[in-house]
C-alpha cells in the first residue's frame, strides 16, 4: 500500500492533480457498487489532496463537518487498499471513524459540529504550547446551522492555529436556503480570477510569498490582488481572518491559499468554490440525485427505480390531506427529499417550508405557526431529531400546542453506520411531557397514525423506517384496540407466551409465531407512548413468558416501561432490545448483532422459560 | 384596574414616562420583596411602553426572548394588581407564561427562541393575510447562541410583518462573549445622537414621517439622518432590513423608530440600546449582581450574604483540583457566576472558557479538549443542559471520549417555574450511551463524584441542586458499598420495608424513617445509573414493599428503570416521582404538589401494603 502522506508532501501539481483523478475513479467506482455519498466526495477531492500536502496530519488535525465527504481523505490515510469494503459490514465506514485510523480525529454524521471540535483542539494546542493545526472542513450548507455561530463567535482574536474550510458547492442535501447562502453566491460573480485579500485589520498588504515552488506565481498573483480584494465584512464582523473565494477544485491556487492560512497567527476563513460531483458528468448535473446514492451504472448513471417508501407515502399522503385542510403546514431542515415532501412543496408552497439545516429552529418555527392555528408538520430524520430534544420540551410541550413530527428514518438503518442509527428517539421523546408517539408498522397505520394526529390538539410524533412496508402473511387473526391503538392476536387467552412489539420488526415476530405455532400471542403495538399498562397487564396475565422485542436502545425504551407492570402478573418478562451503539452494516447485519433473527429468539424464549 | 392598553395609545411622552416611573418603582418594590430578574426588567420598561404605544396586543404578538424581561409587559396587561404575587405559589409567574394572559404568547424560559417563533407567526399572518405583527424583543446576549442565526437566516425577503428588536444592554446573563457582542459595541462609539438609517437596498431616502405628533421632530430629525447614517452590514448581509442604534431609554426616538420599522414591509431589526438596571443606581453600577436576586433592602440595595452552595462547593473544589492537575479545563455557557465557576476563572484563566449562550457548542468544543487529552468540565443549569443531548451524544459518547458534565440546579427549582425545572435530566441523558450520572446528596459526595469522574475515562454526569447542603441527622446507619456507589442502612436484613432515593430528597426519606422506626430501611443512590439491578434485587428480596423515591420525572426516571427487576423479588414497588411539568412556587410548594410530604409518603406506603 502506497504511504500516500509521505508522497504527497513532495508531489508536483502535476502529481498530485494525477492522483486526484485516480482517487476520483475509485471513488464513482466504488460507490457505483456499494452505495454511498458521490457528489459531495467528487467535488472535494482536490482540496482533500492539498490539505495533506500542506498539512501534516494527524499532527495536524483534519475534522470534515457532517463527514460524508472524507472518502478521499480516508484513501489517502491507508485505506486505499481497503476501500472496497465502503459502507460493508466490518468494512470501511462511510464517515469519519475513530475506530478505523488515527487520521479520523472524530467520528462525524451530524452537521455543524466540526468548528466547535475544532477550537478545542487548538485550544489545547495553545496550552499545550505546540505548533499543531486544528482544521475544519464545512459545507456551505452547513452555514445554515446554529452551532457553526456559537463556534465562530468563539474564535475570533484568541491566536489560535485554526483554520476554516468552507467548501461552497451552493448547496447542501438539499437547495440552500436562506440569507447567508445568499451572501456567500454574492462572490460568484466573477468566478474566473483567483482572488485573495488580507483581512482589513491587517491593511492591504500583500501576501509574504516565501520559497521556490511560488516564485514564478508571485508577480501574476500580485495583480490579481491589486484587481481583486473581496469585501468579507460577515466573518470579518466576527474577528475572523478571511481569505477567498477560491476555486477549490485548482490544487495551485489550493495550495498557495492553504499556505498562506498556515502562516497567519489567527483563525481563519479559507472560502473555496468546489462543483458537486466533479469529474462526473451525470453528478455535476443532478448533484442532489448523486448526493447519497444506492449502486448505479458507471456508464449511464442509472440508478435502480426507487419504489414506494415509507418517506414517499408519507409525503403524498400528506400533500393530499392538505389539499382539504389549508391549515396544514410541512416543515424540514434540508430533508425535503429525503422525508418525500417534494410533492408538498410543489403543491402547496406557501405552506412549505424548508428551513435549512436547522432543526432546532424548524420545531420553534412550527410552534409559532402552531400558535397561530395552523398545523404544523416537521418532518425530519430520528437520529437529526435529537438536536431538537429541548425545543420539543420548551417550544411545544410546555405550550401545550399542536404539533406533529415526523421522524423519518426510525429504527436500524443500513449503511451510515453509528452516527446515523434511528434508535433512540423512544426513549429521548418519551420523556417530553404529554408526548404521543406512534410506530406503524404498515402503510396504512401510518396514515392512520398522521389522521389522528392531525386531529387531535396534541403534540403528535409518528416514527417509521427507511425504505419499504414489508409484505408477509400475518400468522395470527389480529384484533384492534382503537383506543389504545394496538393490535393483540385472537388466541391471546390461551396463549402460553405473548410477544409485544411494534413498528418493522413485527414481520420478525410473525416469523417467530409461525414456527411457535399456537402457544404464542401477539400485540402490536401502534401508538406506544403513552400506554395504558393495566390494560397490556390485563392480556398478559399469567403468561409463562412475556416477550418484549423492540427495534429500539434498552434504557429508556417501551419494555422498560412495560416490564415493571407486567413482572407482576406474568411469570417472565425478557426485553429484547438494542444494547448500545452500532456500526454500519446491512439490515441483516444489524439485525444478527441485534440478536434479532428468528432463531435467536426461539432460543431465548426456550431458555428463559 | 386601569385598561393600560387602551390608555397608552393616546398617551403624551410626558404621560408615557411618568407611567415608566411608575411602572418601575413597582418592580424595584415587588422583586426587593419576593425576589426576581432586576436589571433586565428596570433597562426595558420604556421599550416595553413604546411597544404597546405602537402596537396592539395580542393582535400583534409580542415575544419577550428568554422572559425575564417581562414584568413592565405583565404590569401593563392586566396583571398590575397580582404583581405583588410575583414568583410565588398561584401567583404571577416570573416568565411569560400562557395560562396567565393572553398577551403572554408563550412561555419563554430558555434563551433564543424568539425570533424562530416570531417568525412562525408572521408566516401563519401573512398566509391568513391579516396585517398583525410579530415582535421579537431579544437582549445582545442571546446573540451568542445559534438559534437565533438559524431562524435570521430564514427570514430575508419574505414579505413578513416581523420586527426584531435587539436589547443591547452589553451583557447576557454574565459578560457578554465573543465576535458579534464585540461587533455590536463598535455602534456604541457615539452614543449622543439619534441615528437612524434605511437599508441600502431601497437607497438613502428619509423617512416619510405622517401626523401630527411628529411634526414638530421631523425638521431636527432630517438632520440627523444626514449626519448619522450607520452601515449595519451585518444584518444586511443577511438580507434584513436594520434601524439603529437608538436609545431605548428614550421614548420619544423609541416610539419614532418602532414606527418606522411597523411602516416596512419586511422583517426589520431594530437595534435598541438600553441601561440595565436603569433607574435604580446599584442595579446601574452592579448589573450582574442584580440580574437574578433575591430579597434586598431597598435603600442600599443589601442583597442576604450568600452562605455556601452546592455552586460554590463545586467551583471551589474544582478550581482547587485543578491546581494539581493541569489537564482539567471548565467550560460553561453564561453561566459562570451561577455555576460557582468565578475562582476558576481568576486563577486558571487560560483553562477556563466561557462561550457564551450556546450549551451545543460548549459540549463538542469540550470534546474538541478531550480528544486532545484535557479533562474538560462542562458546568451548566440542568434544565439549559436539555439543549445538549444529540451533542453530548455525537460528539462524547459515540467516540467514547472522557468529559464531565456538571448538571446544577438539578430536581425542582423554586421560584422561576414551568421552563427551569431541573427534572428531566436523569429520564434524558440516561439514554445517552456510556454515561455515568451521579446524584449526590452532600458536598463530601458531590467531591467523590467528582474525584471519581475526573480519574475515569468516561461520560460522567454530575446533578446537584440549587442551594445548599440540607444538615440532618441520620435516622439509620448507613453501609457504603463504594464499587456500586451507593449506600444501604445497616437495618436492610430485618426491615420489612425498603425507600431508594438519592440526592436531596433523601432528607425527606429519612423523616419517614423516623417515624417508621425499624420496620423500613433505607438505599440512597449516589451514582444513579448505569445500576446494577441484581445487586438492588438482592437488598429488596421478600421485603413487603419497596418505595423508590425520586426528585425527578417518572417517565425514564431511576424507579421506571428499577422498577422490571424489583417487581419479581419484593411483594410491592411504588415508584413515587413527579408526573410532569411544574410551574412556579417556593420549594415547600412544590415538594407538597408532588406528594413529598412525610405525611402523604407514609400515607402511600400504609395503602400500597
Amino acid at each position: 500500500m502506497r504511504d500516500y502522506l509521505s508522497e504527497i508532501k513532495n508531489m508536483s501539481y502535476k502529481e498530485m492533480t494525477a492522483l486526484s483523478d485516480e482517487i476520483r475513479q475509485k471513488i464513482i467506482t466504488t460507490v457505483s457498487k456499494n452505495g454511498g455519498h458521490l457528489a459531495s466526495n467528487l467535488g472535494i477531492v482536490e482540496t482533500t489532496v492539498a490539505l495533506h500536502h500542506v498539512f501534516d496530519s494527524p499532527n495536524d488535525k483534519l475534522i470534515f463537518d457532517v463527514g460524508h465527504q472524507s472518502y478521499a481523505h480516508k484513501i489517502l490515510t491507508g485505506r486505499e487498499d481497503s476501500f472496497d469494503t465502503l459502507r460493508k459490514f466490518g468494512g470501511i465506514s462511510g464517515f469519519p471513524n475513530r475506530c478505523e485510523s488515527e487520521h479520523d480525529v472524530l467520528n462525524e454524521g451530524h452537521s455543524g459540529t466540526s468548528i466547535s471540535a475544532a477550537l478545542g483542539i487548538a485550544e489545547a494546542n495553545k496550552l499545550a504550547g505546540n505548533d499543531n493545526y486544528a482544521i475544519a472542513i464545512i459545507g456551505d450548507g452547513s452555514l445554515t446551522n446554529g452551532m457553526v455561530y456559537e463556534a465562530l463567535n468563539n474564535c475570533a482574536h484568541r491566536g489560535l492555529k485554526l483554520i476554516i474550510v468552507i467548501n461552497d458547492n451552493e448547496m447542501a442535501i438539499s437547495k440552500n436556503v436562506g440569507g447567508l447562502p445568499k451572501y456567500l453566491s454574492k462572490f460568484r460573480v466573477s468566478r474566473s480570477y483567483f482572488r485573495l485579500k488580507r483581512s482589513a485589520k491587517r491593511g492591504f498588504r500583500f501576501i509574504p510569498i516565501i520559497g521556490k515552488p511560488f516564485a514564478r506565481l508571485t508577480a501574476g498573483i500580485k495583480n490579481a490582488f491589486r484587481r481583486a480584494f473581496v469585501k468579507s465584512t460577515f466573518f470579518e464582523d466576527l474577528g475572523l481572518d478571511y481569505i477567498g473565494p477560491v476555486d477549490g477544485n485548482n490544487l495551485k491556487k489550493l495550495v498557495l491559499v492553504l499556505k498562506e492560512a498556515k502562516s497567519r497567527g489567527d483563525c481563519t476563513v479559507v472560502h473555496i468554490k468546489t462543483k458537486k460531483g466533479f469529474g462526473y458528468e451525470q453528478a455535476e448535473n443532478e448533484p442532489s440525485k448523486y448526493h447519497g446514492v444506492g449502486c448505479f451504472d458507471i456508464e449511464n448513471g442509472a440508478i435502480d427505480s426507487t419504489e414506494e417508501t415509507f418517506s414517499t407515502f408519507v409525503g403524498n399522503t400528506l400533500t393530499r390531506m392538505a389539499r382539504e385542510d389549508d391549515k396544514i403546514c410541512a416543515i424540514t431542515a434540508a430533508m425535503c427529499d429525503g422525508t418525500g415532501l417534494t410533492p408538498f412543496a410543489e403543491e402547496h408552497p406557501n405552506r412549505f417550508f424548508d428551513v435549512g439545516i436547522a432543526e432546532e429552529h424548524a420545531i420553534t418555527f412550527g410552534a409559532g405557526l402552531s400558535v397561530s392555528g395552523m398545523k404544523p408538520v416537521v418532518a425530519m430524520y430520528s437520529t437529526f431529531a435529537q438536536r431538537v430534544y429541548d425545543q420539543a420540551f420548551h417550544d411545544i410541550s410546555i405550550q401545550k400546542l399542536p404539533m406533529t413530527l415526523l421522524l423519518d428514518r426510525s429504527g436500524l438503518v443500513a449503511g451510515d453506520g453509528i452516527t446515523h442509527q434511528g434508535i433512540f428517539d423512544v426513549s429521548l421523546f418519551s420523556s417530553v411531557p404529554n408526548v404521543k408517539i406512534y410506530s406503524p408498522e404498515t402503510y396504512s397505520e401510518v396514515e392512520k397514525s398522521l389522521k389522528t394526529a392531525l386531529s387531535d390538539n396534541d403534540f403528535d410524533i409518528i416514527r417509521y423506517p427507511k425504505g419499504s412496508e414489508k409484505s408477509y402473511t400475518p400468522s395470527l387473526e389480529m384484533i384492534y384496540d382503537e383506543n389504545n391503538m394496538y393490535y393483540y392476536s385472537s388466541n391471546i387467552d390461551k396463549a402460553k407466551n405473548v410477544i409485544i412489539t411494534y413498528g418493522r420488526i413485527t414481520c420478525l415476530a410473525n416469523e417467530v409465531i409461525n414456527e411457535r405455532k399456537d402457544d404464542t400471542a401477539l400485540i402490536k403495538l401502534v401508538r406506544i407512548f403513552p400506554l395504558d399498562y393495566e390494560e397490556i397487564a390485563k392480556l398478559c396475565k399469567d403468561k409463562e413468558l412475556v416477550y418484549i422485542l423492540e427495534e429500539g436502545y434498552i434504557h429508556g425504551g417501551v419494555g422498560e416501561k412495560l416490564s415493571g407492570t407486567l413482572n407482576r402478573v406474568a411469570k417472565n418478562v425478557h426485553i429484547h432490545a438494542i444494547e448500545g451503539l452500532l456500526e454500519h452494516g446491512e439490515l441483516d447485519d444489524l439485525y444478527r448483532i441485534c440478536g434479532f433473527t428468528k432463531n435467536e429468539i426461539i432460543s431465548r424464549m426456550n431458555n428463559v422459560c
